[in-house]
């Protein structure tokens, strides 16, 4: 296999986009990044799109098809286009499968996307469809939503290890603070542990400004060869590994509903492939969908040892100078969650702080990135390991 | 890249399952595979799934981990699983997904399945959801279906190239009588010219018998490396393209609404894989949700010139013991078009009969079979070529 470099990023804005559509969003992403790798349409060999529940957002399935068509690469250039599905996760499947088809040998230069616009229909068939992640006939059949379905989580977590209400609070506040750094990010305002304390309970202990909100977003990817992308572009910022793993749909039944297995199993597969271990990561972007879900995942990626999640976040560990800064974009927490485009924007955000490029926000002297991208309440989880360094 | 071979096949009984679920379909399809192919659950290192728009017909996305959990393989093995989808050829990416992961030696031993569950919904929500791999804002929007669609392209077909509707007819009496031969199709009778002509008219000059039906149903087959196959079964069928190629989306955009581009070009790319001509492939398998599309695919895939597929069909050619025998298992018209399993359906098909395996349906003596599968009226088209012959 091929190693494989992304050599462009390009994102939207992430927000409510109530005067663009679906198509808009994926062609102004896909552009951006072309633009930024130098490359043009006509070089690109094959498309990746991940998108969760286009039927039940905008009536739409046949995704690959319509992007290539709208980028203008269907009509006349034909390349394949395949849209991949894992809810939330999807964005970081079509970033692993773009990947592998450049591993293989089969493709050189290929784009992997993410799109979601979910701001379309009523809130009622938003939360139904983000619902549809988990077991329908077991979990949503009952009226288990996603903020019910990592509530249980939290308490366990709480009960098992003495997390406490402030801690997964402090979750938040960092986020939202990075968050204010970020141009493209949904929510640009600091917030306090008061405030999310303070905020409408959702589902006990998760309150408002512990879930993660409702997006419309678009991020692509541009991906070549390792050995063709100085060629290419300046600044490649190599894929050390891809990783993927699964879980039971259903939360009942796991053996810890405060592990996500997934995560464990994608993260070590992923530190094999690379070489590393977690110490050796400068920055992360973790799936924070719940502020439970970021200190769940900095336990399963073994970055703190399992329980310590909520003391090490409000010890500052993971905020911008702290010893292992987690989600400089704010995460899907105050950056915002179009859920098939989060897998993709965490990479970017990654690829940029590699990169050097994201000022106030930047984490100093960063070369080896990791991305961690969840689908449900951890059916699916897949891992991504980027350095600046080639291997 | 390494050649692959398919090492076991599995499929359900096509047609209206009233007492299966969509968890059900797929297991059963994927153990048959795993015993066909003499491996066991543990030896899976990854699954792909084709699957068209589960989140309308069973209100459930996240279709990798509810199957990767439901076969057994999510909470012990963790391993990878991907849901691909592309409308009705979502079966075929799934296919050449898990031929490019084995090819690209990430993991050797994979299942790539398709299933659907289309009928647990009232008929106007499985319209719907199908007019969903249409352009839902230009032509969904605008009425359209897919029976509309195709008759658009019957109409011009049969002026352009003096196709009769006589000759739309045969090709659903030659599929039905292959379907009386295969226990698995959902419909098992003959049907006559006469009660073509004479059946429902659906969209001029369409008719009900002239239309692939609503099905229930899973495929699975099971890939591994072409240097362990023979290691591990006795009869492997190698993989010797497997090509996709997208065009716009819509209809209207098209050069020529009489020609699916696509299929022209992921055919031309496969046939350049594999090192053949048309005139090399023995048997194929192609999409024939309405008998223009089969006449259609039959003109793209090089079998017969432009505008020859009516004659050719009326004449024969396309029956078994013809020339080049067409939709032996019964096609989607007969065999059934469960939309994700379709893809599956038409390797495990071509696999049987190249290992000789198919009784009174057999085309004797095939060694080189063609499958395909399309997404919409060709926004997607996706070709495979197999053979009994390693490479």
């Amino acid at each position: 296999m091929r190693d494989v470099a992304i050599i462009g990023v390009g994102c939207t804005n992430f927000g409510e986009m109530w005067e663009r559509s679906f198509r808009d969003l994926f062609v102004e992403a896909g552009l951006n990044a072309l633009e930024d790798a130098g490359t043009r349409g006509e070089d690109i060999e094959a498309l990746y799109v991940g998108n969760m529940s286009a039927g039940k957002f905008i009536d739409q399935e046949h995704i690959g098809a319509l992007i290539a068509d709208y980028a203008g690469l269907a009509g006349s250039l034909h390349i394949p286009s395949t849209r991949v599905e894992a809810a939330c996760a999807s964005g970081g499947l079509a970033l692993r499968d773009g990947v592998m088809v450049v591993a293989s040998g089969l493709h050189d230069i290929v784009i992997a996307a993410g799109v979601e616009k979910m701001t379309d229909v009523e809130t009622g068939v938003t939360i139904d469809a983000l619902a549809s992640a988990a077991d329908r006939e077991w979990e949503g059949f009952m009226g288990a939503t996603f903020p019910g379905l990592y509530a249980m989580m939290a308490r366990l977590h709480m009960h098992k290890y003495g997390t406490t209400r402030e801690q997964l609070a402090t979750v938040a506040v960092k986020n939202h603070h990075n968050a204010t750094m970020n141009p493209k990010a949904q929510y640009r305002k600091d917030i306090t542990i008061e405030e999310v304390m303070n905020s409408p309970l959702v589902a006990d202990p998760l309150r408002v400004y512990d879930c993660s909100p409702i997006t419309d977003g678009a991020a692509a990817v541009v991906l070549a060869p390792a050995e063709l992308a100085r060629k290419l572009n300046d600044a490649p910022i190599y894929v050390h590994a891809s990783a993927q793993a699964s879980d039971t749909i259903t939360l009942h039944d796991r053996r810890d509903i405060t592990t996500l297995d997934a995560t464990v199993y994608a993260a070590k597969r992923a530190y094999e492939m690379a070489g590393i271990s977690p110490k050796d990561v400068d920055v992360a972007e973790v799936h924070d969908c719940f502020t439970i879900a970021e200190i769940c995942a900095i336990e399963d990626l073994g970055f703190v040892q399992k329980g310590d999640g909520g003391p090490a976040t409000e010890e500052g560990m993971t905020a911008l100078g702290g010893k292992i800064p987690i989600n400089p974009s704010g995460g899907l927490k105050a950056c915002g969650h179009p859920v098939g485009a989060t897998g993709i924007k965490q990479a970017i955000e990654i690829a940029e702080q590699l990169r050097g490029d994201v000022r106030e926000r930047q984490v100093n002297g960063a070369e080896i990135g990791l991305t961690h991208n969840v689908g449900g309440t951890g059916g699916t989880a897949v891992v991504h390991i980027l350095s600046v360094n080639k291997r």
